[in-house]
């Protein structure tokens, strides 16, 4: 096992890790933006190294600076969380140069996963079902027509080199294909130099369902209880949960035999996660895969009691995965709470400022918040506005929301806005309670009707 | 079940007990002295009464006002917490004068086991061994040397009125039964008017060693885990655990026999607990009986995950159990250390004061601080130094012990003193984490060491 080892990230990630490091009784390195100073997790590491200035290009993202404070301090991996150098094949491969252990899969793993086409292409190779559309590239909009009325409108054109919106339609019947062909097909031309395009259905009436794996390079691989990601807004995650509350056993097990299916097709390593669409008639469609440690990774962690980072860092040293398929029971039902420091009541706006007051609720049995805020933090505008995960077990769904309930009325952030009352109105929402709710149910239904002051707009 | 509930008791379990009745959807009462008008209970129950002054004999033990709050409010039942009037059978009697559901035993069973010598007759009528000692009451010196020579010196005489340490002597050699008997029937006459005596054997080299049962008015009963509650200073609990390191399956399936027996023979009612010594080879013998949840029911909750307080409401509600001897899993291990407001380095003295700054460490998996402490408390002199319970749970003894040292570490009480680095002292000591400890330990072997500035000296 390491000794010590670098946590390439800030906020409540960082320090669960180093929480997870600290009781396996391996050192520790935080490393900070001069921002972040006064961090939570600069606090709790055993040594810190201040990598840049606020900017995360300067900072978290600075891949030098990053390596040279690992191997200047003499880390021997580095774990990068989620979120900004988690999913970098770059950086990945440099720490192998470095002789650095990068706590994740392969670099060449990062890279097949991250390219969507790519990623697309390797769950059909392994059997996985991916949601309907062109095999390859589509020429002219007549295929383009045909492929649609195979698969059924409404369907998305999607330029292969796409990004930030550019070379994308939504096509909703026939007679509008050929203007958007046309017209995606030359933005895609002027944006990226590249004109080739593929085409997607549109998933209507879904859920987003996720399955977490983990593989060592023994082949062991293992999969976990599906989460419950549905609930967005603005495609961010509000509320998991595991399990689904509509999906069976017999599902639970299909799924996870097709989610080892193709982590054993690339000999993942590490744990990930696929997501999929999940359809009406509960067929699963493969939309891409995570290749590191989620945010709602805490919710499987409270329904098998299994502690996923200190099994990251088990496997990346070397040992063979600490549990079997046996070993993960499903117990009982997990729900998380995201709260974000922004102001539900004014379009979501991101909230800064210092948290002059803080009470967290912490006893009694199955609950759980992770989070980086102390009394006295100072909420900065530079980085994401997640800044607590309150997190609840329960012997069934019922006993999970009563509890969050509990722990979302107890809990007191002063100083900042946070969305605390808007998730105890999601929470008291018949339609959520009723676990039917699909992935555009958040902002198409539950929304507009909470801004409209409905009964569901009162905290309770 | 019941619709509102009062609960007569103050601190870290009268929150704990409301926490549990929000989760369930039940109203709570909560009843506080003039000292406690700010304390978090009062803040967290849906009403609160004031039942009188600081002093406990003016508030939480004044049955008029309390069960008059109980009436004024419409609650239903009354849960008593441990401590104050939690085995007083005349406060349960006044409950059901009164229409009031107590939330514990019958009366009459409070009575009889809180009568020491009329528990241990009903213990031995059962088949549960007792303490070796006398039958009945000794007459005289001669028969208490007759006694002592059979069961084995060192012995103990007690005055079967005894109490406050009047008419107690220790006798190591037969040489010193004559004056000790003298003199202790002359100080139980002049104390209580009754010089009744009885001799217990000293038992030494022991575990304190306790098991939590349950039982409901339809006869199910059920047993936990048992707890090893053996590291003590002056006769209060320090640390406890769940299961004890020592005792093997087969013997703790034994123990939970017995206890079954026991509480099957007396029509028990609610959960309690039998305390028991173990000696060198593993025999145990009854202590006594405690017919109410003890400080110490949330490591026996983090091992089983199963909320005892919840389960208290439902039986007393007069539901069946919610569990089966088989739904009663051990998983992993416990340890809660008892954080006192008090200063280890000044002869423990209490500790009172402003708490002017809290951390809680609250993430990650496995652990659970029971406080009624928010930033601002005041923690007065008028009741128990207790102020919070911090709780680790590992797959195994070590991690729980990696996991509190990390909870200890991270934990910061500003404005009053306490013995959280005693705690970290003892979780660093070789002896204690070789779980062969008894009830000496702490007081003969630990503490000399660490007045002594021992290397356990250090908090880490």
């Amino acid at each position: 096992m390491f000794s010590k080892v670098l946590v390439a990230n800030r906020g409540e990630i960082a320090v669960r890790i180093i929480r997870s490091l600290r009781e396996l009784g391996i050192k520790s390195v935080a490393i900070y933006s001069t921002a972040d100073r006064e961090s939570l997790h600069v606090q709790l590491a055993d040594e810190a190294v201040c990598v840049g200035t606020a900017k995360p290009q300067d900072s978290y993202l600075n891949m030098q600076n990053i390596l040279a404070a690992a191997v200047g301090t003499g880390a021997q991996a580095i774990h990068p969380g989620f979120g900004f150098l988690s999913e970098n094949a770059e950086f990945a491969e440099m720490c192998a140069e470095c002789g650095i252990t990068f706590i994740g899969p392969h670099a060449k793993t990062i890279d097949l996963m991250g390219n969507k086409e790519h990623a697309r292409e390797q769950m059909k190779k392994s059997g996985v079902p991916v949601i309907p559309g062109s095999d390859g590239y589509i020429r002219d909009n007549a295929t383009a027509e045909k492929v649609a009325q195979k698969i059924g409108y409404p369907v998305l054109l999607k330029a292969v080199a796409g990004g930030g919106g550019k070379g994308i339609r939504r096509v909703d019947k026939p007679g509008q294909m050929a203007r958007a062909f046309n017209e995606a097909q030359s933005e895609a031309r002027l944006s990226f130099n590249d004109d080739r395009m593929y085409l997607e259905k549109i998933m209507e009436n879904v859920k987003h369902i996720e399955v977490q794996v983990f593989r060592d390079r023994f082949g062991n691989a293992v999969y976990f209880p599906e989460r419950d990601c549905s609930l967005q807004r603005n495609k961010q995650k509000v509320l998991e949960e595991s399990p689904c509350a509509l999906v069976t056993p017999d599902q639970r097990r299909e799924l996870g035999q097709l989610a080892l299916k193709a982590v054993n097709a690339i000999d993942y390593l590490n744990t990930g996660t696929l997501e999929f669409l999940m359809d009406h008639d509960h067929h699963f469609y493969f939309m891409e895969m995570n290749t590191r440690i989620q945010v709602e990774h805490t919710v499987t962690e409270m329904v098998t009691g299994i502690d996923l980072v200190k099994a990251q860092l088990r496997v990346a040293a070397g040992e063979k995965l600490p549990f079997t398929q046996d070993d993960v029971k499903l117990n009982g039902v997990a729900i998380e709470c995201r709260i974000n420091a922004e102001d539900p009541a004014h379009h979501f706006m991101p909230s800064t400022g210092k948290v002059n007051y803080l009470y967290l609720p912490v006893g009694n049995l199955g609950m759980r918040i992770d989070t980086a805020l102390y009394p006295g933090t100072t909420v900065t505008p530079f980085y994401d506005s997640m800044i607590a995960k309150v997190i609840a077990h329960g012997h069934t769904r019922q006993e999970a929301i009563q509890k969050l309930k509990r722990l979302l009325n107890e809990m007191v952030i002063m100083g900042i806005h946070t969305n605390q009352n808007f998730h105890l109105a999601i929470l008291n929402d018949p339609h959520f309670i009723s676990g039917h709710f699909t992935t555009a149910y958040l902002e198409d239904e539950f929304l507009p009707r909470w801004r409209g002051g409905q009964p569901n707009n009162e905290a309770v």
